[in-house]
């Protein structure tokens, strides 16, 4: 087809216009699209969408995507209020009229034909598609456009042509270390499928966990999971409705280490005497599989067989990370079979197991997927590797002419920024000097949900929602790069996925609620102005400063799982002083927004002390209320300063940067995330950098 | 058993201490239980909940009990984010220990026993009940008992003695007029269960709709409901579901009149000539039974049998509400009837058909409950009248030896306040002057959520927390009714409703936010500011007032819907006030409060406005946004003349007055709620009320 030649390139777009909001002008309103297309063409005027709305679905059709379509229309009823008729038109007319040229592939494979392009006119809209995953995205882009108008509800006029960059756009969710629910799970493939995302990566086994259900070996299940696992027939139902949402399953069984709750109930195939245990605290663990072990071989061969048949996808992720040795090296056995075999080393001896779990693999029709390590010589080319190690590694299989996916960078549990993710991308470091064949071969990312610290209750709120952002990052190109439009579509996005059923901004109030108990309205409030402008500490900071070791069976009711992982409030003040001090503070709206802002966390503390008093759960954040009033002092004194128009010097300034010391530091691990950006205002007040020009 | 002998008598505490939240002092934390139970005995120090918390079952026991246990942990693990073990104990050792004496009915009776006994000491709990409904009321007092402490969470050391003060403790939802699905009635029937309800009375067929499954007239339900039904499983295990909770499930179906939805597939039990379709609009219509046609007595005689075979309770509602007559007078046969059995009147015809359907339900096994009109001369005394005209007519009918249960008052859609409906006794105006034996036959009230104006979206925020007060009124002893006293445990109890699930609190931000479409932050805060003192108009008065007749199919999407029936803020703002006032003005820290107050929303509409112009449904309130910055302006005049110390005097309050009119009267069907108490603010400057002894 004819209109198609111009969107085969992979995100190279050589048609239209790229238009991104940030550069949109007052008349031309942005679009909270998110991901944002490869192309998008703006006309002029809105489609009305109202009660009588429509979608009518033509060409190849199938059952999968009239399902799609009243899942569409339930969103647009949610979305708008309006009693829409919630199946699609039979008659080939609607509003949107929709055409897929062809079935996609029944077990869906990377890289098939993901491309749409919708037109929508003042009176009609048009989708149109290869294949029902790219109308499925499609569909999406239309629940996006929708919003509020002056005169209704309405979607704008535009052309949209859009296809991914990368086919491998995953999150991974590790449901090992702390089981999630599959409700849970589905209402994330509801959030993966609204932007864009196609491969859900499963991590189901861990030294805290076996949780799929084994006919074959039972045993792995009934003892290895607490009573907390997957039945096959639970796994089926998930895979299909990945399926209806354009989302291929990738299911993890890690091996030959993290995998502990293996050997609870087959300690025979482990390399240390045993018995063992369930294990209850986090980190790396000795327990690893026996590798000279013919029976392993065989209870593997049996077990992949038997979930390559739970799980349809053509890849088979074994995991293969972090293995310290210690039980290889303790065991005589293993060390004679070493010598026997000239394996020199434990790297070696991972190796030889990997290169023997993946002719398993490949014996039962799928392809090996694993984590950096299984990278070793002689493994054949057509395993693809997960770099948690990043671009470099990745880069340097790309050459060696292994395909990847980098996740290095994506772990949403170190609870980095937003833009922090958005700015890793897969094809930059190492992999941006990659001939074309070679970059060919870098398929994409994957975020990481590790689940130390993370339960059913509040996972929603560690994944979203800076998982768009890296959603956008894989599927838009990659010059779509600004964090002020990234974060202006994001904050609209975030609120559209909790329609879904996410609970990701719900929850914190909620769980604050809980610490809060009985609090009166003024004291819940003050609780909230410090939970806005606290983030619970980076990578792994909370693990190495806790009190108390933490383990799978810590209550996680405490500020620092309540809270989101980024705070809206606090980058609001940050760009509100970037813009005060780059105006040489002459902006007296920004001033008095400031003062507000100081005011209000300088008096806090008075109104939150007396609920510290009453709960424990609120007394653990009682100095981050302190330093918090503290940097509220400063702020507006630095105000003060400014006004003067007077530089108040290097004494007031160490002064000054001495009352916020403690704001500055890590407590109750949770940092005052506004720190900064007080201390900005106080060297800007010191330095008279803003008093120079005052009038 | 002894310890009983004392809580026998109904709604009478002949022993230990009534305490209510009001009378506590600083170093007796009021207890948050709603609704109060008879007798609190205080004890000292608490009982602290870890995660090693466990409960058994001692006694009687049944599955339904060890249901209640597994809901009862869960409950209490999603309350305190411990991760407690979610079995019941199997040892009979627990940190609470329950026991049950002996079964309750199999299917519930009304005034079946339901009290029990929960003693707390700081080493363990201890709970007692004759029957499975005491014991299930008792598990919801401890959960309510439970909050966090200095120290941990923790239940205070108490000693309960509990029962109901009525019988018949009712939640009654209508949907026929908006569907309403299965799992929004659980969640309202777990919102029952924690404030002790016990009746869910379902209205399952009106003018707009038939709402059940009937196997012997699939018409009905085909032809009737828009296939919006409950099927017969559907049905069983709802019922199952509320046996559960100790809540028994009596359906409703609204006869002779209300009922055009029936007679789109059966018009021929209609009095007039048809065809009738489903009626879209609100109101009383034409289409009623035909008393005269025995045919229409044997499909009833049909209808009865199978619906007393899918609805266990013993009780059947026949509704029998407002018949208008018109079709009766307009069918030549049935005048001739009338003439021939002198019958003198279309009452006298309603009644007559009344006693018949009466005999019917009579003859399935099952007892007579109707709305007032059913009540007619001759009819059994057995039946029971749901009054939704008053007391007098309750009172009247306990005299002539007919039992009886109040709604008047109780009427969730006209967006009362929880103080006016917690005002409302089924025991006070005619019904004071009763004898004893006549009060014994008030059993209880209902509320009733008719459901014109909500949706399956809304209907929690219209039904919660307000009803959770009309719990308390008929559940707790007729001398609780300190409104101050309900609105504190209120507040804290409407919090843990939304962990059952129920959706009244987030649903309005979620609704806001669908109206606000892709505000800024600060332009959503604005309309926050709005929204937190504006409710709906009172009684019936959006039906008179709409510019356009609603009908079943009009969009719920505006603010009107999105708002709580009642305003916290409005509350707290008049509290504030009246409470400045009374102390002649001299409360610096009150005025303090009142100038942040004041001062937010004069400033308010300024930030709302260009919402407004880009969202119809915000612009529909852009007129209250500009009220309430009048309010704002108005209520810090006043301020700064009572500051001034003289009073203002009467030119100076006409023109204070006139300026906040507009703000007074009702405007896109919402009231600004504040603007009482801001007229008190101009009244006291005026007069100089407040001046006099200014210092």
């Amino acid at each position: 087809m004819a209109q198609k030649a111009w969107i085969r390139g992979l995100g190279i777009p050589v048609l239209g216009v790229l238009l991104y909001p940030a550069m949109t002008t007052a008349q031309q309103p942005a679009l909270n699209l998110m991901p944002l297309p490869a192309n998008v063409q703006s006309g002029t005027g809105s489609l009305a969408v109202e009660s009588s709305f429509s979608v009518a679905f033509t060409g190849y059709t199938e059952p999968r995507l009239e399902r799609a379509g009243e899942r569409f229309l339930k969103q647009l009823a949610r979305q708008t209020g309006l009693p829409l008729a919630l199946k699609p038109s039979k008659t080939g007319k609607g509003t949107l009229v929709v055409q897929t040229d062809h079935a996609s592939k029944e077990i869906q494979e990377v890289g098939e034909d993901e491309s749409y392009i919708l037109d929508v006119s003042t009176a009609s809209a048009r989708l149109r598609a290869s294949t029902p995953l790219g109308t499925m995205h499609g569909l999406q882009t239309f629940l996006q456009l929708v919003d509020v108008s002056p005169t209704g509800f309405a979607a704008p006029a535009v052309t949209i042509q859009d296809q991914p960059r990368f086919p491998w756009r995953g999150l991974m969710i590790d449901s090992a270390r702390h089981f999630i629910p599959l409700d849970v799970i589905r209402r994330n493939l509801d959030g993966m499928e609204a932007v864009k995302m196609n491969v859900f990566h499963w991590h189901l086994s861990e030294n805290q966990g076996f949780r799929v259900e084994s006919k074959k070996y039972p045993k792995l299940h009934e003892l290895g999971s607490d009573a907390m696992y997957y039945t096959q027939d639970e796994i089926r139902g998930l895979v299909a409705y990945a399926r209806d949402r354009g989302i291929r399953v990738v299911p993890e069984f890690d091996m030959p280490g993290h995998s502990t709750a293996w050997f609870v109930g087959h300690p025979e195939l482990a390399s240390g005497k045993g018995p063992y245990a369930i294990e209850r605290k986090w980190g790396i663990f000795d327990p690893a599989m026996d590798p000279t072990n013919e029976k392993v071989n065989k209870f593997l061969d049996d077990l992949i067989g038997e979930m390559t048949r739970v799980f349809p996808d053509h890849y088979f992720h074994i995991g293969g990370d972090e293995v310290n040795g210690k039980e290889w090296d303790a065991n005589p056995k293993i060390q004679a079979f070493m010598k026997a075999h000239a394996i020199k080393n434990n790297e070696a001896l991972q190796a030889y197991f990997s290169g023997r779990v993946q002719k398993l693999v490949t014996k039962h029709g799928k392809t090996v997927i694993g984590w950096d390590e299984v990278l070793v010589e002689g493994v054949p080319k057509d395993i693809v590797i997960q770099s948690w190690r990043g671009q470099a590694s990745l880069a340097k299989a790309a050459k060696q002419g292994y395909r990847g996916i980098l996740s290095n960078g994506y772990y949403l549990d170190l609870g980095w920024s937003a833009a922090r993710h958005y700015a890793v991308d897969p094809m930059s470091g190492d992999a941006a000097s990659l001939s074309p064949q070679d970059k060919q071969r870098i398929l994409g990312g994957e975020s990481c949900m590790w689940a130390e610290y993370v339960n059913p209750e509040n996972v929603d709120s560690r994944i979203w929602p800076r998982n768009a952002a890296i959603a956008e990052r894989l599927w838009s190109p990659q010059e779509v790069r600004d964090p002020p439009s990234m974060y202006a579509r994001l904050d609209f996005v975030s609120a559209r996925l909790e329609w879904l059923g996410l609970t990701h901004r719900s929850v914190s109030r909620h769980m604050l609620q809980r610490l809060a108990g009985s609090a009166s309205p003024a004291e819940f409030a003050a609780l909230r102005t410090l939970a806005d402008v606290i983030e619970p500490v980076k990578d792994y900071t909370r693990a190495q400063t806790a009190l108390a070791e933490a383990t799978s069976a810590t209550p996680m009711n405490r500020v620092v799982d309540a809270v989101p992982l980024e705070s809206d409030a606090g980058r609001r003040f940050g760009e509100l002083v970037d813009q005060f001090v780059a105006a040489s503070c002459h902006d007296p709206a920004a001033e008095a927004r400031l003062r507000v802002q100081l005011t209000t966390w300088r008096d806090n503390d008075a109104l939150l002390q007396p609920l510290a008093q009453r709960s424990f759960l609120v007394q653990e954040v009682g100095g981050r209320s302190q330093d918090l009033a503290a940097l509220g002092s400063a702020g507006l004194a630095a105000l003060d300063v400014i006004a003067k128009g007077q530089p108040a010097g290097d004494s007031w300034k160490a002064q000054q940067l001495a009352s916020i010391d403690a704001a500055k530091k890590p407590k109750a691990q949770l940092l005052l995330i506004s720190a900064p950006a007080v201390q900005k205002l106080i060297e800007a007040a010191a330095a008279g950098a803003c008093s120079s020009a005052k009038p």
